[in-house]
């Protein structure tokens, strides 16, 4: 399969998630641009990524007589699915048992999609043993064994910030490949360690910016 | 001032965190060319909606003898913020105090920025009156009065996936501006209720999809 290159994979992304909501009709490359914002064009480009035949835009389906128009939700989400490589459960960990970590530790797989929470670790070893949770919990100096036993691929990091950067290190150390950070101070680590930046803050602002008219 | 366009505000919001992460030397429009992946083009682009001179990109304030090259992030980070409506304070309650939403009633202000913190709801009674709070607490059926009082623009929403829409609901119904979502269920809410969702499923995917390889 071709490489698709990185803007691509972040609509196909979104557009899995449009797909997901609207499994029951066929959608048109027009249908997915007004609820994406993007051009037709681009859209019917990203999808070539994907080679195979998913219906197609307004017309592109109706080229062939008694085939509707519009794309098939139902084979154009797992091809998607597959060429951004989530066709397979991955392991991830909570790490900073507060307020936070401990609310993601109670999150439902239908939540989690796709993803297996395998374990949560806390530098407070109280706290990993009186705590309640559906998966193993491990005080921090455990990480890297228990990130290579259970094959953990993500850590949501949910530690204070002013253990953020050296959690990370110890993360990365320990092969973790993806950090979701939640701790509000940016993140310095090794470029095969990708990070996703949650801050409240920015949530706000990108809300305030919206609603300032 | 020139009206300026949704894409162009997203980009000098995220702008704007980058110059507040490197607050102390000039950067030319190449730099942040290197440090966003825009064109310098578009980010010149972008400043130019502000009106004002604010340095400029490689060559751009040197045409001025003695003048360093390179935007100065002093005086273009609040004409940003005043651009984006971002220069005044604006209020925010959490709504749901489980422990997602009493994670984020004990955030510090510097994790918050602009943002004020007045005041949480629960529909658990019991629960508003044992919690610990820096803010106060009241029972859900007080929000249209509390909001008003408060003059409250802004709602952080970590009730359970059941209760989400009708939470929202009755927030939109208060005045609430913006809201953002951390229930793993899409929305449907007027157009005048500006909404971010904060998924944690779409953090792992976006992680997943960049080491995919």
């Amino acid at each position: 399969m071709e490489q698709i290159p990185e803007p691509a994979k972040e609509r196909l992304l979104f557009l899995m998630r449009i797909l997901e909501k609207n499994r029951e009709k066929p959608l048109t490359s027009g249908n997915l641009e007004a609820l994406t914002g993007w051009s037709s064009h681009t859209i019917r480009k990203d999808i070539s990524f994907l080679g195979g035949d998913y219906g197609g835009g307004p017309g592109g389906g109706a080229k062939k007589a008694g085939t509707s128009c519009g794309y098939n939700p139902e084979t154009l989400m797992p091809a998607i699915k597959a060429a951004l490589g989530l066709n397979r459960r991955r392991r991830f960990c909570v790490v900073g048992l507060g307020r936070l970590g401990s609310a993601y530790l109670n999150f439902q797989s239908f939540e989690l999609g796709e993803f297996e929470l395998a374990a949560g670790f806390d530098s407070n070893v109280n706290r990993v043993e009186i705590l309640k949770s559906p998966v193993p919990l491990y005080p921090a100096y455990k990480i890297p064994e228990a990130v290579n036993r259970f094959a953990i691929e993500i850590a949501l990091l949910c530690v204070p910030g002013e253990a953020a950067q050296a959690s990370a290190e110890k993360l990365a150390a320990a092969g973790i490949r993806g950090i979701v950070n939640f701790a509000p101070v940016v993140l310095s680590l090794p470029p095969e360690v990708a990070v996703r930046n949650v801050y409240v803050m920015d949530e706000l602002r990108a809300l305030a910016v919206k609603i300032s008219h």
